[in-house]
């Protein structure tokens, strides 16, 4: 049986605009969600502005996805954004919720134990979601996750910062995308070639994917090492349902590949 | 004279939603693009299927950026789609340029002088770009990029590569957002607090920011110490036209919240 699992990442954040932050967050998640055997469609980034999330939420739900993750933007402050922007886009209210506030109190009251928690505004504001949306415990955190359907999506609102947004992927998200790639194999395999550039790499590459059209192959260009000599990370990927088959593909891709570039006069190896 | 510069950027490549490679192109990109006095307004990562592409570049348009920059895909191998995207999205054909063979070949020249240089199936497509395009120069790789205007938005297409499409960037795009933006200017400063819980300090910053409207306050938690003292990182920010008065008011926003912090007994300072 065929399994998908099209996951969508939405980064909120005005300084991954700014170029202040690397979104790391992104190629983590996507990272992580490939090799539970799902895919990543699309990343997309707005700012920390209700209109620009709205916006991408609703476009992002039109695309039909299996799974949506937004990071960034659910903490306290008033550039938190994101669980509002969600709400607007689905017609939602957003509201103090029961699980959320018992978690973070039980955040406070865990990290302050002799004093009272009080629960201020900004500590109210992380624990109101989009009605009809759960909260999801943050193990390292303050802020819940949310989790809400929507159009049939399944999605998860995760905290920006990245050990926060890591646990919660781990602990919450992951489950739900194995429940639906059990049996999904993804394999990869890097290669790097020395000596051949990569306009005549092209078309051997092309003969081994029509041979192997269930093995992805990606060339990457390194530079050009002294003497002139290029330098080229091959890329070799499948998606199977089947683990030892798609070993079987990858490897024979490989050799194929591998074997008309040696006889083309190139070098194949990890080292120099 | 109030001068806008909006930039989205459109990244392409399987790599990126494969979580193989972190999009430090964007991240590059946006913090030059904001040191140069413009916005970055969205990030999107498709992957390099022609469907993505065109639909990513349809859909950027319509939103009316000043400048579309997009990175990846416009190498000679088949996976390299970006162009055909682009041409796609615009209903224009894409064919080899005059100018984009004459750098291709004066590349394959200058780095092989003693031979006879073929422009093969790949070199050529390097050299195809979609018809009202110019081919932009590489200084230090084969693929030219592109410029295109399309919808009233100027469009760059760069390569994948760091080092090309940094230099494509520099040498051409960073003079067009110059001229756009000439006079404006982007400054901020970031401020180590600790000692202080990011729920406490949300109210302090909307405070802060209704006096100084001008200046942007964002907060970003960066764990907790050892006795439970937590550590943000303050990122004051503001685009002005105006360099004296831009710093005047982003020293006394940050005066203004330093104040606060240091009464509500936090500590400020880069280190410990």
């Amino acid at each position: 049986m065929k399994t998908h699992c099209n996951v969508e990442l939405l980064s909120v954040g005005n300084e991954l605009l700014l170029g202040n932050t690397v979104n790391t967050n992104a190629s983590w998640i996507a990272a992580h969600v490939t090799s539970l055997g799902g895919h990543v469609t699309r990343i997309t980034t707005v700012a920390d502005n209700l209109d620009e999330i709205s916006a991408a939420v609703r476009e992002a739900l039109r695309r039909r996805p299996t799974i949506l993750i937004t990071t960034g933007g659910i903490g306290p402050t008033f550039d938190d954004m994101t669980l509002d922007g969600v709400a607007r886009a689905l017609k939602l209210r957003v509201r103090p919720d029961k699980t959320a506030i018992a978690m973070v109190h039980e955040h406070y009251a865990r990290r302050f134990p002799n004093r009272r928690v009080q629960l201020t505004k900004p500590r109210l504001k992380m624990a109101s979601i989009p009605v009809g949306g759960t909260a999801v415990r943050n193990p390292v955190g303050t802020a819940p996750g949310v989790r809400l359907v929507a159009s049939g999506v399944e999605l998860y609102c995760l905290p920006g910062v990245p050990v926060e947004a890591k646990a919660i992927f781990r602990d919450s998200v992951s489950r739900s995308i194995l429940s639906r790639t059990a049996g999904s194999v993804f394999d990869e395999r890097w290669v790097h070639v020395r000596g051949i550039m990569e306009s005549s790499l092209a078309p051997m590459i092309d003969q081994v994917m029509k041979r192997y059209p269930d093995v992805y192959i990606k060339s990457h260009p390194r530079g050009v090492e002294a003497g002139g000599r290029p330098h080229i990370e091959l890329h070799f990927s499948i998606h199977s349902s089947d683990k030892k088959r798609a070993e079987r593909s990858l490897l024979a891709a490989m050799k194929s590949l591998l074997d008309k570039l040696t006889d083309a006069g190139a070098k194949i190896g990890p080292t120099n």
